[in-house]
């Protein structure tokens, strides 16, 4: 098995996914809240790229049937019913739900891996779900970091080295530079997520806009067995 | 001190340069072959995005002043008198001679630098007096990343760490996640310089073209005292 992974959106187009299995992280908080809203019922969650978007996908649903979701720069987005706190997608909001998801990294990354034979999702919250379905269906993975605001972020790459080294333990794995540095710092004697992340930019940030909560939901692996897989522009249960 | 760090030349955009001090790294082997160049004696190195770029260059300087050198695929372009390895330009070869280089990731990402406040280039042989150089006049600082083909590359990235590491012991500095994450790596504790690149994969492919000389010269820390700085689009010592 081949893993090359993206240090950001940018870099996609230089790896190229045609032909290949793309799996988009966004560990805070975007590919948790997916997981999450998966796991609690919801029947899809839609990518959107602006609010604009997000506002006419939502007007296409008959009324009780979608929700809106998402954030800029950590806050939710003027006029949705929800930000982008997995802790918000509880089976009571989003269950039998169509939740329409705009946020600044995660959702745009999904729009870009268009090119990709099969685009899923992972965070911490599902890894080792996501571990056994690459294990099983795939060959050649591209593994895309969403990062913040174009910038390589620590989170999704502490997750890229976990998702390189789980697999491991089943397959036999070939990775690139980045795949190889993402798998050190896994590796790394510096204690749990949380420690090996405990100076991560945009994990202070959310810190400092009150969203400790969520960090530490997102942080903890394997809370869900769930695996999201984009099909026609929409990401339901594999 | 403030420091970012580039993972490929594309990942510039979204850190942005202005007012900022670019320090570009391609240490297999373009800024390895700058640094030694100018230590030899090259009046200036002048990069030089494509081979056209550097023939139109090249014959605006009288006979016997300028000497064309460069690479694709780690092999010398055609017509070209040197290709890319730093044990060619002896001074002999350089000595007051401008070099007018391309290559396939370095010199783009030299100009792809215009807007920062100043662009220097670093690599292992010239390591401690870029440390130096950047220590005494910078505050906010890219480490620019120039990688292979558009990837990220290991031997960039491990440089880049021990850049950051040396300042470090000179003044209170600051990094981003990336950063953080290639200073860690160069602190590990798996070996000297080689041991830790052995995996990576632009040194497997010119040590499959045969170039292990090259590669065993630009992983020598600290050959030369030399910091090349980029004044009307050539490179000069500082």
């Amino acid at each position: 098995m081949h893993i090359e992974v993206a240090a950001t959106l940018q870099d996609c187009q230089s790896i190229g996914l045609t032909g290949k299995n793309a799996v988009v992280i966004d560990v805070l908080r975007a590919t948790s809240v997916i997981a999450t809203a998966l796991h609690n019922g919801a029947s899809a969650v839609v990518p959107a790229e602006t609010a604009e978007e997000a506002h006419h996908l939502f007007d296409d649903f008959p009324s009780g049937n979608a929700l809106l979701g998402g954030e800029r720069n950590a806050v939710k987005i003027s006029g949705f019913h929800n930000g982008n706190s997995p802790l918000e997608y509880t089976p009571e909001t989003v269950s039998g739900k169509t939740l329409i998801l705009s946020t600044t990294n995660g959702t745009r990354a999904l729009k870009l891996c268009d090119s990709a034979t099969e685009t899923i999702t992972a965070a911490f919250v599902n890894i080792t779900s996501v571990v056994e379905y690459l294990s099983d269906k795939c060959n050649d993975i591209v593994i895309v970091c969403s990062g913040t605001a174009g910038k390589f972020s620590l989170d999704d790459a502490l997750c890229a080295g976990m998702l390189i080294s789980l697999i491991s333990d089943r397959r036999v794995v070939e990775t690139d530079d980045l795949g190889k540095l993402v798998l050190q710092f896994y590796g790394s004697e510096t204690g749990n997520i949380s420690d090996k992340l405990s100076s991560c930019a945009h994990l202070k940030y959310l810190q400092s806009k009150g969203y400790q909560k969520d960090i530490d939901f997102c942080l903890q692996a394997d809370q869900f067995r769930v695996v999201p897989i984009l099909k026609n522009s929409r990401l339901i249960t594999a």
